[in-house]
């Protein structure tokens, strides 16, 4: 059983009210809180040495990625974050000024985004260093985006580059929580997720809360330099596109709007945010599963993206 | 550096916003997210594999536990919880039964209290288990009880019997949510903490934050059976007076109260919760630290609860 598996077995039958709007299986829980023109968001997000971070990883880089997962997730849905808690779980030899540098890591990046730290909790945990962080958050009502509103013939859109994170962007990435709010202020977003597990993988998350297909375009999936240099160094490393579609932790935006809207998206976008590339990647199909098209044709992908427990 | 240490060191310059009522030091953080009538409760609690329960522990009560934690931590700012978000770090082997029974244990702690579970997140932590519960609630505006309004001549209170949780309270202990809306409601509670680290430790946080102290009563301090128990048939074990002060994860409410109001607050509670005790314990005093009398007079109490990383 893999991780996705066991989410499913486990969030068939859990105990609901009513404040839930969405529950588990989006990237944030949305809730009813009697706010008049506001929705909450609610998201953990854990990060565990050996899994997430390599031992000896700057504290600081652990703190940053730590909560700049959850503000991707927060971003997902075009919210903006407001309070945080943090569960620190340590060896019991860790030294003080290793914690600090870690908040000093998150708290640069909170006061970025002016979130508030609120607390928290230090506890033990003998082999190795988990960190856990909590996340509330808002979104206007109507303008949270989810993983289940792509149509056919969407367009899809994708932030940024992808793959290579491990040489280095995964512990430094920004999470891109004004371009969200930005994209469902201006637009009308039928779908989105951040990439952490990979393009191909957490595509097929939206297509599967969607139930449709995608047909991807291989020549504008935008390929970081970094799965480039990795694949030209080491003749073992993966294709630099086999790279953007699975190696994950890219938290960079992945969208879908009406095909009408893709070039006013464009150009709206390449005016608002010169420095960070927006690039069309395909469209959004009927018939379920993913194409890939490149000078050969068309034909499935197969390749996806990192799962825990598989 | 013991745990309280590394806490205020980390504490001291976190980041701030306007939401913030009560960031890190109390039960709970205290939002304003612009509710007219409500404030938010924000709280994450982690239980540790070998720390907070024995490995072999059946699942269900491991998760009653983690849940019930954060339970309390609302109840003892007289708060109503809404919905928990749980994040699960286990071996890799792990069986997919076991963390099912784990969220049945959650699950049907949950339902008693009308609270959502609306999603988290399984990773990997390949030592041991790790569960951390994050929780949003809410409290009435200015019903909210935090640890720093006690005042000298307050009467303390204690509801029912402390000691030996160890022998299986601590896996199965009701929070004491309603109980705590119910005094919030019908009296002026100074001030309010749920019994975790111990009756002496928690009390000395009260007294901390109000800056007072505390001369209990040996003879009024409720003594649970099993600390009775354990005491009569162990010769190692502590006496039974000095479990009840120190052992901790009782999830009791230890709160003060106007000494005008002690007994009308004896009455009402006898009436409304007949099966669970309520005792006072003792009485606030201006000068600080906690002084304990008894047949031989009155001597400050040194005994400490537990705490991690000392």
């Amino acid at each position: 059983m893999n991780e996705f598996d066991l989410i499913r077995r486990l969030t068939r039958s859990l105990p609901t009210n009513k404040s839930v709007v969405v529950g588990p299986g989006d990237d944030c829980a949305l809730l009813d809180m009697g706010l008049p023109e506001r929705l909450l968001l609610f998201k953990t997000d854990a990060v565990v040495e050996g899994v997430h971070f390599k031992a000896g990883t700057p504290p600081e880089k652990i703190g940053h990625k730590a909560l700049g997962r959850c503000l991707s997730d927060v971003a997902a849905m075009a919210g903006t974050p407001s309070a945080v808690l943090v569960t620190l779980a340590l060896p019991p030899t860790f030294e003080a000024s290793v914690i600090e540098a870690m908040y000093d890591g998150m708290s640069a990046l909170a006061r970025r985004h002016d979130v508030a730290i609120v607390g928290g909790e230090t506890t033990t945990n003998p082999e190795r260093i988990v960190i856990s962080v909590a996340l509330l958050g808002w979104v206007a009502r109507g303008k949270g985006i989810l993983r289940s509103g792509a149509e056919a013939g969407d367009a899809i859109f994708v932030t940024g580059e992808l793959g290579g994170s491990l040489a280095g962007k995964h512990l430094e990435f920004e999470p891109r929580v004004a371009e969200a709010v930005w994209l469902a202020r201006h637009f009308q977003v039928h779908s989105m997720i951040d990439i952490s597990d990979g393009l191909a993988g957490d595509l097929r998350h939206i297509l599967k809360a969607s139930r449709v297909g995608a047909e991807l375009l291989a020549a504008s999936i935008p390929i970081s330099l970094e799965a480039r240099r990795k694949a030209k160094a080491e003749s073992a490393a993966k294709p630099p596109l086999l790279a953007a579609l699975t190696d994950g932790e890219d938290f960079e935006l992945l969208f879908t709007v009406a095909s009408r809207d893709a070039v006013p998206l464009l150009d709206a976008w390449k005016k608002q945010f010169p420095k960070i590339p927006l690039g069309c990647i395909g469209k959004i199909t009927a018939s379920e599963g993913i194409t890939i098209r490149d000078k050969q044709g068309v034909r499935p992908l197969t390749a996806h993206g990192y799962e825990h427990f598989s």
